[in-house]
């Protein structure tokens, strides 16, 4: 609040009065919200960047953003299909033009005949184009093996985090101990701990267990249950598989999610199944399952009865298209009426971006291997994945070589979370600056380095743990370099704090 | 409620158990939500296109959607010059390409410049790109003649309707008598009233005089206010100009915003103007003032320290793009810190459809006279403005000479809101079938015609008032029969009830 004061005594001093809206007078949900991906770190990155413009001389060239899964701010190449569908989309007299494949030119047809006025600057139905929401359910059955999904059941969403809130808004619900409480992982991606504070619902962390390579544990689910209930009312299970911050084993075996799905049905808990990083599965041996697929085939009483919300993305995957903020939530064994409720819900911001829409639908109906376009297509996104799981292996093998450094192996999504062991002198110096501890690691790795990558205590992690989340997306070799220089500064800083 | 009791009881006879998440369970302030503009008349067209496809007869061959503002569904074309800019930035293979204009291609390599991995897939910055908030503030100066805007002030959003909905949970706080109250005209547009449901903030009505074309009387603001004081914290004032869902004399004169001004500054309320239809402006004499011009103007002791909010959007003015949710917010004299938590808050959504930011740019900053888009842009430009103010006026024509029905002049944005007389037997009929009477004849009227408008309950009016929204942007011709045909069944509906 020390800016706020400041300014209102500033303002006293000037002889004005002060503001209707402050950070005492506003919001105090909003207020408690944090943020952790764009937190002060990356805020500190962004200033850096400005002062190595002016030509300020510091220890490093450039800032390297290891903070957020945004692949194409990393160097990833748009997939080629999915650009030159979109470019006709967005300019229809292209659709003449002699230098597009026609698969490319009948797709973009295909999506302007769906939209009002044939045109993306039309809206959309607030569910999303009826013929992108078919396609979305076309997706879901041949993932699932053929396990049927309903387009009425599939609703589009300005990236997955939009859906994600809506639904949690429909959850939330009661006062004080009977305040809706939603389980959800620790650690956790911040959306999640962002949004139940500004709902005012109750997190119920559930730890994952790290010397398991963050497997979900259902007995660690009851503990947190046990402890919630009495000072609220948990209602939902929040789950992200693959896992993101860390991408460990939380590529979850299909017994793990049979274990959740009778867990989340005993204790009647709606379940949220957070899927984006659903094409992004690298390690030898492990295989996405989804929760509609595993709930679907346990069969009754779980699989006619068990309320599921499943969300996926175009930000992550192959495609990586972060920017076009597309994305749905598919819900299965919703109460009808409340399905109604979320669409006028969704309604009211009348519909999600006609552009990240249509890129959804080339996502979920990639070209057939009988299309002009099907060859470069999958040259390019088994590059994609190639890579990104070379880069997963090499993050693991690095870190695992560094003194004080340990990193489960990376099996999927697009993230490490290594855990560092902190000299006690560095705890206590942190605590001495109020910072958590592994805050002040990142933040003396940015202005030393320029690495900017995120502290495990954005993330929540078991006390006196230290951990931080970096993206394995920069280009192979810059990672290298990336990886040895950190592991240097944390032997660096180690010694010099011991 | 009923589908939901359906369902469990339903439920019951299937022996499966009662839903975690139902209509009495969920979120009770989501239940009170209410969007009319995508409301069951909305849904009820949807059916009856349906029902046409399928061959079954109708007294009408399409269904005419004037219930909202949504330009390219009714045929109006793309602005070329946007829609090249933005291929060339979708797929910049095609900055090779002879076939676009030398500025589109200086614009598109300008936008992916300033875009993370000069690529529209990256996230942006959580306020928006900086050199797209560069040129909003660039704008905004050349708007208001001069008068400086900070582009730290501007913040790049998924549409009006989100920098609305941000600004609004800013200011939402406290308990009982001291929940914040918001003043909002009626009538209104339904964001309004659906976000403070929503938000479980106090809506405050104060009425436009419809006798004096919709003017806004201070007078009727302190009527509000007093009334508002005691049962809530009134914090804030919201103004719509040019108006929605009218569009008359809501292009407010200068005098009018000084007026409001002076009252908020007076009364210690945030102002929030909704800018939107700030290019829509057709009546001769009428002229928009931007509320920040206005009060910058005014000096001391207004303009250092009002606060203000003012939105402006991509999804309606000339160019109609509401597909690609693009908008803006700038906020004016916003304590330093609370502007930081709302920087916050948005990062948790992480950043605003990038597409939609780089058309926002484009909108801002049209061709110059010298260059080569200008001359068929500024064409394009025209005839659609010109277009809508030739429809404007037919609206007011044909509706004031059929009995019963009388209409504002449309001065501005995109709509009329015409008042209806309504036999009794009519508003015994509607209240039979528990229907708002406005409700009633437009659903009547929908049955009959396929002509699909708004009542007057949905947007608030003075009891035992009756009105429609309908908008203006069908082409001419077919706005003329839809007007003749709409005047002919109210004639028709007031024999039948009288």
């Amino acid at each position: 609040m020390a800016l706020s004061t400041g300014d209102q005594s500033q303002a006293v001093r000037n002889g004005l009065r002060a503001k209707v809206l402050t950070l005492h007078s506003m919001n105090p949900r909003v207020r408690q919200v944090e943020y952790a991906v764009r937190g002060p770190i990356v805020q500190r990155a962004l200033e850096l960047e400005q002062e190595l413009c002016q030509g300020v001389k510091k220890p490093f060239t450039e800032v390297i953003r290891a903070n957020i899964g945004d692949a194409q701010a990393m160097g990833q190449r748009p997939i080629t299909f999915l650009r030159q569908v979109l470019a006709l989309c967005v300019n229809p007299d292209l659709l003449t033009s002699p230098s597009f494949p026609d698969d490319a030119k009948k797709r973009a047809e295909r999506i302007l005949q769906a939209c009002g006025g044939h045109s993306l600057g039309a809206y959309s139905v607030s569910s999303g184009i009826q013929l992108i929401r078919e396609d979305v359910a076309q997706y879901i059955e041949r993932r699932d093996g053929g396990i049927p999904a309903d387009p009425n059941n599939v609703f589009l969403s300005t990236g997955a985090s939009d859906a994600i809130v809506t639904v949690l808004k429909l959850l939330v619900a009661g006062e004080g101990h009977t305040r809706t409480g939603v389980l959800i992982p620790i650690p956790q991606y911040p959306l999640y701990s962002a949004t139940l504070a500004e709902l005012g619902a109750v997190q119920v962390d559930y730890y994952l267990d790290e010397e398991r390579s963050w497997a979900l544990d259902v007995s660690e689910l009851h503990r947190a249950l046990c402890q919630a209930r009495g000072h609220c009312h948990p209602r939902a299970l929040c789950v992200i598989n693959p896992g993101n911050p860390h991408s460990s084993r939380q590529v979850q075996t299909r017994e793990c999610i049979e274990a959740v799905i009778r867990f989340a049905f005993e204790e009647r808990l709606f379940l949220l199944a957070d899927e984006v990083y659903q094409d992004n599965v690298y390690a030898a041996g492990s295989q996405f399952h989804s929760f509609k697929k595993v709930l679907m085939e346990m069969g009754p009483p779980y699989a006619g009865q068990q309320e599921l919300a499943s969300f996926h993305s175009t930000s992550k995957g192959y495609m990586g298209e972060c920017g076009f903020r597309g994305g749905y939530v598919e819900v299965v064994n919703m109460d009808a009426a409340v399905q109604q409720q979320m669409l006028k819900l969704m309604s009211v911001r009348l519909c999600p971006p006609v552009p990240g829409q249509a890129l959804l639908d080339l996502v979920v109906s990639p070209p057939a291997p009988t299309d002009p376009s099907f060859a470069q297509f999958q040259a390019e996104r088994q590059a994609v994945l190639a890579e990104l799981a070379a880069k997963a292996k090499l993050t693991e093998q690095v870190f695992n070589k560094a003194p004080g450094i340990s990193c489960n192996p990376v099996q999927g999504a697009m993230y490490s979370f290594p855990r560092v062991q902190l000299p006690p002198r560095a705890v206590e110096r942190a605590q001495e600056l109020g910072l958590a501890p592994d805050m002040f690691f990142c933040l003396r790795l940015l202005e030393e380095t320029g690495i900017c990558v995120v502290p495990g205590s954005g993330f929540g992690q078991r006390e006196g743990t230290y951990h931080f989340r970096m993206t394995i997306l920069p280009p192979l070799e810059k990672l290298r370099l990336l990886l040895e220089k950190l592991s240097r500064f944390h032997a660096k800083f180690t010694l010099e704090y011991s």
